[in-house]
């Protein structure tokens, strides 16, 4: 729903797709299925996963992975428009090199030779004898210790950079592509059995399993994240042109207040304390607010996403992308470890859904509804979703938009989806 | 035990306490009951809870808080000598202004008078309503909103405090008082009706509640901690003279292998990636080595503690105090919102129990020796730890120390504390 029906300005975004990965160095994984159209209205779609989606592949090694994501902008869309247009393919890259490797039991070689590119048809595999014995013994012993990596960091590293590289590119294009603003970025992809959900910002994803809510993500904002920006503030407190400090007050400070005692707390602190008001406690604290109206630097809600590359504190030339992380966390599900039944689901939705309806609304909501259709029934869960977001939205009666509790609906875009597992 | 019978040389250390916390301008908060021997050979000294610990009051204004520490030292036990000596003095100071504070079942104010010793009788109280009075109106009205800070986050944060000022103290008297290496600090403090569980190193506290293990501390670790210290050196490569690479790899690199492609992962990844080799990446790694075997700049296994303000790389000058943190993780578990029986503890316990004893283990050793004991037996907690720590110590065999699944017992010190709730 566009801003809750409220308006036609939309900043939320969506993609579902399914990607083929071939290895190197056979042309450019190609996309199949249907792609979201960037300004949809309804990001509703239904997937099918039966279809024989790979069949491009033709015999060249690779794989394919399952993608969903929602990207909710901010200060315009054009970020979340390019992110929704090519995040899985920055993801679909990053894998093109792991074909091989993700593809053999055995654990991934530590090290591979220059350019696969170049290399012999199994290069990953061929190098890794001649390596062991190119390194020497060394005089301390420890030196020899290898680590263990699983096939699973590896996604999830892949899924990082795929980020990273994603943020690299509106970067470049902002100004040629016109790209306004920032997004949040919330993306599943499944993957050889397992669901990889990566969360950067206040987007949020939950298991509903057998009733059980399973959360698979957590919200960056300057709460959550207070520490860290207070770590950076403390660290390089040139980046913010000494304008802010990095202590927290429970208010803004008056001069009239100066040595009085007041409550604080500091980047290494979770609890508060008193301490004397000081000249530089008078500046403007680099995390301001609670909840929702939770700021940093006076600026953003959100402390993890992509974009914002222009972003500056207002009337100042104090650029904020320092202190955002465009890199989500990753959580990973093991679809093999559980028996799944067909009410069982992952529902991915932007802080439009979230802000209204909590874990166990949205868990009562997806058994309400899925237990009005026949199992076997592929739009139940498209029901679910929009049924999830008409609710946050409300109905509008005579004062403004009012949910089923008479609480005022989601001023903010709303998208759902929601994905049988 | 120490050092799991097999030396006489001893680096751990513990105390346990009822402190008495005056309000100021009385005279400084006095200690009763006894404190463990700072070199005692057993940790396992029974407490009395039912002594009336704190008729010393004598009608003056305070409370009493109850106390346990462990201080697992390295490189010297002159650190954990004096912080089991120290700590719960320092935290009765960072409690001393809060008495009034904390008796009150309002809400803490924010901001207090300068000086409260020199205020009126009631000085926190009295000024509020003139502060508020104070505020003017401010252009931006979100400025108004204040945060409401619970008593328990002053408590935390009295104890966060109190570790810094403890630190400060080593640091200030290691000299004079030849006080050599450091220490993990692993504290538990009872007030008013919750454990309060401080964690500052790989010591580790847990609940076993009507069998249920409920973990009250995590461990802090070279690799626990990995993205702090990699975001570090990341911002200040200038405090380990550029020696270093902020870069994980799981191994070390040899130059032959310059140009070829390695698993890596920087500050900002919990997944691996691989990278092209260059030559900064042949630089010794900020974190090496996994597990027990984990250093961070090849030197140190735990990431916080207290002391250690004179540790080095070996054979350089760079200082590795900066990378550690003397702050607490604290955990608040309320006593009030559960029932209790006579069988359930916390147990606090050094690195020399967790090394060769997991958390289902202690619990069933547990649960396995209170059976033994009648319920209102005093000595059966005792009894518990007892056994603790000498089964992980194990028993002389012809092939070393040995447990009762015949693996090798620790090598370390092992202390434990079990508290009865």
């Amino acid at each position: 729903v566009i801003n809750a029906g409220k308006s036609q300005h939309n900043e939320d975004q969506a993609c579902c797709e399914v990607v083929c990965v071939e290895r190197r160095p056979s042309p450019r994984g190609r996309l199949l299925s249907r792609e979201a159209a960037p300004n949809s209205p309804s990001h509703l779609l239904p997937l099918s996963l039966a279809e024989p989606a790979c069949l491009s592949l033709q015999g060249r090694k690779g794989f394919y992975f399952h993608y969903w994501a929602l990207f909710d902008g901010h200060a315009g869309s054009g970020a979340a428009v390019m992110a929704s247009q090519r995040l899985h393919l920055h993801i679909c890259e990053q894998l093109r090199d792991l074909v091989d490797i993700l593809q053999d039991p055995s654990p991934p070689p530590i090290c591979l030779p220059p350019d696969p590119r170049a290399g012999p048809a199994e290069p990953s595999r061929m190098s890794l004898p001649e390596d062991d014995g190119e390194v020497p013994n060394d005089a301390v012993p420890r030196f020899h210790l290898e680590k263990v990596v699983s096939h699973e960091s590896l996604v999830i590293g892949a899924i990082e950079n795929a980020f990273k590289h994603m943020d690299e590119q509106i970067e470049r294009e902002r100004v040629s592509q016109h790209l306004s603003g920032g997004c949040c970025a919330l993306a599943a992809v499944y993957l050889m059995g397992k669901f990889y959900v990566a969360n950067a910002g206040d987007s949020r994803a939950i298991i509903i399993r057998n009733g059980e809510i399973i959360p698979m993500s957590r919200e960056f904002t300057p709460e959550t994240e207070r520490q860290r920006l207070q770590f950076l503030e403390y660290l390089r407190p040139e980046l913010l042109g000494k304008t802010f400090t990095h202590l927290e007050f429970p208010r803004r400070i008056h001069p009239k207040e100066l040595g009085k005692k007041m409550l604080y707390r500091d980047q290494s602190m979770s609890g508060w304390a008193y301490k004397k008001i000081e000249e530089d406690d008078l500046k403007f604290p680099l995390v301001y607010g609670e909840g929702k109206k939770a700021r940093a630097m006076a600026t953003i809600g959100v402390t993890r996403g992509l974009g914002d590359h222009d972003l500056k504190v207002f009337s100042s030339n104090i650029h904020i992308k320092p202190f955002l992380s465009c890199f989500p966390e990753v959580r990973v599900y093991d679809l093999t470890q559980y028996e799944h039944c067909p009410d069982d689901v992952l529902v991915l939705g932007t802080d439009g859904l979230w802000d209204v309806t909590n874990d166990k609304e949205v868990a009562s909501t997806v058994m309400e509804v899925l237990t009005n259709y026949e199992p076997n029934d592929p739009c139940r869960y498209t029901m679910v979703a929009q049924e999830l977001v008409v609710r946050s939205r409300g109905v509008l009666k005579q004062r403004g938009w009012r949910m089923a509790n008479d609480k005022l609906g989601s001023g903010d875009d709303i998208s759902v989806f929601v994905i049988p597992l």
